[in-house]
């Protein structure tokens, strides 16, 4: 590629630099290229040769400049790589939908390779008939398809006691958005028929784990999923192939992968990762348990520490992401300097209940630090906190839940960093 | 694999089966399994061993066990691989989301392979001031974020004459369903300054056909969108990495790839895609020209001739999509017996203009054959016409705008093949 990249002819270019205005400039009212851009001039290598056809990709990948944009993990949280997480890298995303290939998960015991025709779900316990079905059953009851955001009670778990993770793909990567389609957990409980003691349910996964999880047979019957695609193909392994169990606006490790059962009982099962895992210890002792919504949130992914501002001082656009496990979040503020003035930012693309939401704010920046955060409101009038709001609250022993204000100093040079205001 | 899958422990087995019911036999009502499924007690291989790790894919790819869903082309259709076509496998997908690796797609001379840096954006001709934008320069616009459908003109073309293509993903695959991240047109072409006298936008590609269309300034300046991101992420390079235009409602072809350049000018360019190819050759000897909308259209996805009916008698779900380029789709028809009683489909999922709906219709199937036809009823009140209306007035030269009523026959067994009812 590199050969035929040389400069343009000569004449050409003089003949175009009179008449040609770079965009940059315009938009930016500050750069002076107004000399014209060569680089349109040039007959580059991809409009002289046949490009690769269609049938080497049946399944499309990204682009080979775009191998940058990965999910990433943060070596020292995690040292056994069996039992591990990573991180969607925000950053590099816009919209609300989140590729497949690009969707952060957590597991607890590996990638569980599924084999569809041997799945299973069996519901049993407090039912009048314990039932089994394949997948070809799953799909016979009315389907139903929704946007919902997935985000881990841990996401910006490491900031509770200060500003650590340089990145938002690190510090707020928990958390992706797509179409699910699947059919109610209500059909299914009713095909079995719940006990009329039956107050809550256990959803149990086939991975090596068996994770587990409590749910009270309220939300069961409520709004969750039993789903077997997410952004319109099969979910994808690491996401809980063939079958996982959706829980719109409540924590991710509640949306059990792999789901094999479902189990009806009286009471909660207080399993590992609803006792010693995902609880809140708070600063007198005790622990907060059960807080399964995620509360309304927010953050501005560009500029952030993995993508400054590139382009010197000029218009400018800041944009983010928020969300809501109560319901919508028509209205999220955007500060330049730290919290002492608040502007809205404009909200675009379809407002849906706990599905992100995507904000922008255009600006000119004249070139001077900037202490960028984001404040999400959400359709029950919640207002996302700070951080130190929280810590009142909920002292600095937590791991989870941390839905606070999060704080980014962008540089005169447009790097930005990590960091926390009083 | 294989070895751990042998059959369950004896007394286990035993145990369980007096009070379990098969999901299959509850849901259809027709198969008599009331003695259990075995498969829920054996102690999976999944179960037994740690899975893979995540780090092993930073960008995520499908189940091994879904090796089967990929774009597919029609060998005979398209001699030259460069100058080729491929189809999405819809009856596949559930939902309203196109996956990015799944998405048809059609190029002129091969996928260009852009270095995202070099890319260049010019805009010229009857504008006050010639222009020219860097990717990042585009980035600095507002940016909007949209779900729109896009069609190939010659979407169904092969069905003109008759039933020929066995399989939805080859009937009605070239076309899919993103959300796209961009900015509109109309900003850049403000920034330019149109003269009084400019009416028209030539769109060119950067690829090695410079793929040409010309486009009316109305909507160049309406809802156009110069986009750089597809579902979240860059644009596919097959679908014109690093920007492509998007037209929405309009074919498919206009939505020039890997875009390198708009003219404004005061008449259309009548170039080769726009005369002597994505014209409409009328019985009379005359030629529709400029048929730019996409007319409402659906089409029953499941079952269709790769995806026959497996189960058998009893609960069956039918699933299909429907759109139109002039709005949204709030109703679509279904038929089971060719046209002669017609009901309501359940439409579920988000309602946008110009993106695709998904529509289901659920019935006791007694196994008798089946007629099955869907008709989309779109915002402006056109009905989805007949394939015979459509001959009716355009006669049989034709290959594009094809938005004839589809019809699948399936037989006893559950097998659909393509046919046409008179």
């Amino acid at each position: 590629m590199t050969e035929s990249n040389g400069p343009p002819a000569t004449t050409r270019r003089r003949f175009l630099t009179g008449s040609l205005v770079a965009g940059g400039a315009m938009v930016a009212g500050g750069r002076a290229e107004a000399a014209g851009d060569p680089a349109i001039l040039e007959v580059k290598p991809w409009a002289q040769i046949l490009g690769e056809g269609v049938d080497a990709r049946p399944y499309g990948t990204p682009s080979q400049f775009e191998n940058h944009v990965v999910r990433r993990n943060v070596p020292w949280l995690t040292a056994d790589p069996i039992s591990s997480v990573n991180f969607t890298p925000l950053h590099e995303l816009d919209g609300i939908i989140t590729p497949n290939g690009l969707c952060f998960e957590r597991h607890h015991a590996g990638i569980a390779e599924i084999e569809p025709t041997q799945y299973r779900l069996m519901i049993n316990g407090l039912v009048e008939k314990p039932i089994v079905f394949t997948l070809e059953d799953l799909k016979r009851f009315p389907r139903e398809n929704h946007l919902y955001f997935l985000e881990c009670a841990a996401n910006s778990g490491m900031e509770w006691r200060g500003a650590q993770l340089n990145g938002c793909q690190f510090t707020h990567g928990m958390v992706h958005n797509v179409m699910y389609t699947g059919v109610r957990l209500r059909h299914l409980l009713e095909r079995a028929g719940v006990r009329t003691n039956g107050k809550w349910i256990l959803a149990e996964g086939a991975d090596a784990s068996a994770m587990t999880r409590s749910i009270p047979l309220e939300k069961a019957l409520d709004d969750c999923l039993v789903a077997f695609k997410m952004n319109g193909e099969a979910l994808r392994p690491e996401q809980g192939y063939p079958v996982r169990l959706v829980v719109p606006g409540w924590e991710g490790n509640m949306w059990v992968k792999w789901l094999r059962r479902i189990e009806v009982g009286d009471e909660p099962w207080h399993h590992r990762e609803e006792t010693s895992k995902y609880t809140d210890l708070l600063a007198d002792g005790r622990a907060r348990r059960f807080t399964w919504v995620m509360d309304a949130k927010s953050v501005i992914t560009n500029p952030s520490p993995q993508a400054p501002i590139t382009h010197g001082r000029g218009h400018t656009v800041i944009t983010g992401l928020a969300w809501s496990g109560r319901g919508t979040v028509p209205r999220v503020d955007v500060t330049l300097d730290g919290g002492k003035n608040w502007r809205q930012a404009r909200m675009d693309g379809p407002s849906l209940p706990m599905s992100l939401h995507r904000f922008y704010f255009e600006f000119d920046w004249d070139g001077r630090p900037l202490l960028l955060q984001s404040r999400a409101h959400d359709s029950t009038g919640y207002v996302q906190p700070t951080k130190n709001e929280l810590r009142q609250v909920r002292g600095e022993n937590s791991i989870y839940h941390n839905n606070g204000i999060q704080t980014w100093y962008v540089n005169e040079k447009g790097a930005a960093e990590n960091v926390e205001v009083s």
